[in-house]
């Protein structure tokens, strides 16, 4: 294992150590329990948005706290769930009184250490509010996952929906976007190369030299196939195909009902994508692979997209999903219509995405 | 050698239609000869700054044109030169009557290119200046250069003569700028992995499983020394003690003349830092290392500066001068006096760089 470390049990903390030094003033680290929050926290009378998760998913998410998206990120050791305790000290931290938004990628980890921590917020007098992102079209279950996982959609419902918070949206109409988003967002990846853990200290998994994984998980979890390379054009094609022609998806989900004080079964349906429908497409790269391979996959996208009748209203195209240092990519298409148009417009200031601001 | 590309031969080709695709109303590309401008150029009454050199290094320099950076950038193949005529090109689209800047990196074919380009451009009627770009302490001479080698300072420069032409600085102060970034920059880098030129098909060079390459060249060119690798805080200490113990550098250059109308040598020196300066801090990834490693160098980078009297008053922290996937990262510091910060903190909207727009 080559890496710039020091030892791995301190990954994570140094990173976050060199994070408060880099972006002082737009964000502060708390160490123990491990988080990350907006410089001027609690912004008094706005929703809070949390987000949080495995480490190892640069910028994800610690670098998306600022104005105009999360208040905070609770970063869990490399690819591992961050604790309750660590979502509850964040949620007391940033609670402006209006709410805390709980976003959280569905793993099964993840999912059940967010719902104990919305129990605890509750339990000190916050309203609080879960949403789930399961965008990745790639496998219906996975090795961490009942259900899709969540990929690329999260980077762009922590945007929009935070845009909300800050624009004065109340919980429910937060919670509301930040579900719109999800039920009109799919993804699909691929790897070039595994990634090391470092605590693990060996690749995760092996690929042969002409070899890729076609629907990878970010964290490694295996997809729908191991093939042949093949060029950047047939692969884009492939991902883009995947998600386009990915039929309706329906699933039940966990979610807190307020009325009745109670976490209940809600069925969610995402609808697929048809022509006409109005996009933004997310070009990710995993962390290994370089920019100039990102833009060679967004210019075949923009040509798929637009034989399928869709049309791209706005791009992302960089690595703000990672996988440490893997090589990859992956694509995110969202159903936008013009109020997530201008969320997405709105300005946002944080390590990772900053415009208008 | 495994990559998202089709062909080798059109990865720069292919890359640029995706970067006219992804960054539309911010950038427009011209193909023959090949080049990247400001969508609203030329801006008249302003100096224009053009800087390029071989891709393979994004977002630089293409990703760096926009409003307060770059006027236009010009991409030769991977790691190759561009050619007088794309320069001259760009100088004439981007021409808005009060000068051009070149902004080369010290590499011999780029230096003769651009002085070329420079003639060509006098000789329809333009005012020209070109300025180098040679912060490396890693090596005296090297594989493609007469002297030290231009890396990391040529982002800061970039951005802060750009902000000064923006401001309506004339030729001859955004030159004095961006010389004055240069004179007062120095950087070194380390290299964990090889990268593959896609024309090549093969890393450039081979590294053992414990082996790292200090004082590695954004190209592959060898450093000062291939050693076992250590951990982050021994080998950042190690580079961020290169740069800030290396003494007064003087060498001649080659500038033009205005009054003399003809090229003349010119000395520079660039004076060692000492205790008590403030210093720009840049943390530069070569394309393939997470940013969780970037923070983990830049914790210990703010602690040597520390030590050793150097206060950071501005910092950038990620993958902005790359050498395709190589894994690895670079560190520069350029001494700055309240000017430059003003310039530094100036709004720019650019795809690789983007604050206060």
């Amino acid at each position: 294992m080559k890496k710039l470390i020091n030892k791995p049990e301190n990954v994570v903390k140094e990173e976050l150590e060199g994070m408060a030094l880099s972006y002082a003033g737009m964000i502060k680290v708390n160490l123990e329990p491990k988080f990350v929050y907006r410089a001027d926290a609690p912004v008094q009378g706005k929703v809070a948005l949390i987000s949080g998760g495995g480490s190892g998913h640069e910028p994800m998410h610690g670098g998306f706290v600022g104005k105009g998206m999360l208040d905070a990120a609770c970063a869990g050791e490399v690819f591992t769930s961050p604790t309750p305790d660590q979502m509850l000290e964040a949620a007391k931290k940033v609670n402006g009184g209006a709410g805390i938004l709980y976003i959280v990628k569905n793993y099964t980890g993840d999912v059940m250490n967010f719902e104990m921590a919305a129990d605890l917020a509750r339990a000190e007098g916050m309203k609080v509010q879960n949403i789930l992102i399961d965008d990745d079209v790639a496998v219906k279950d996975s090795l961490w996952t009942a259900g899709r996982r969540g990929v690329g959609a999260t980077v762009i419902a922590e945007k929009i929906a935070g845009a909300g918070a800050e624009k004065g949206y109340d919980l429910g109409k937060v919670a509301d976007l930040c579900r719109k988003v999800n039920a009109n967002g799919r993804s699909m990846g691929l790897a070039l190369t595994s990634c090391t853990v470092p605590a693990a200290g060996k690749p995760t998994f092996e690929l042969g030299d002409d070899e890729i994984e076609m629907g990878i998980g970010i964290h490694g979890e295996p997809g729908r196939t191991r093939m042949k390379i093949k060029s950047a054009d047939e692969l884009t094609e492939m991902m883009a195909l995947s998600i386009i022609e990915d039929g309706d998806y329906s699933r039940t989900v966990h979610e807190w009902d307020d009325k009745k004080g109670d976490w209940v079964d809600v069925t969610l349906v995402n609808k697929a994508l048809k022509e006409g429908d109005q996009v933004i497409a997310f070009v990710n790269g995993m962390g290994g692979t370089p920019n100039i391979e990102l833009q060679i996959i967004y210019r075949k996208l923009h040509e798929v997209c637009g034989k399928k009748g869709l049309k791209i209203v706005r791009n992302l195209v960089g690595s703000y999903i990672t996988s440490l240092e893997m090589q990859g990519c992956s694509i995110t298409l969202v159903r936008a219509d013009q109020e997530m148009v201008e969320l997405w417009d709105a300005p946002v200031k944080t390590p990772g995405l900053r415009w208008g601001i």
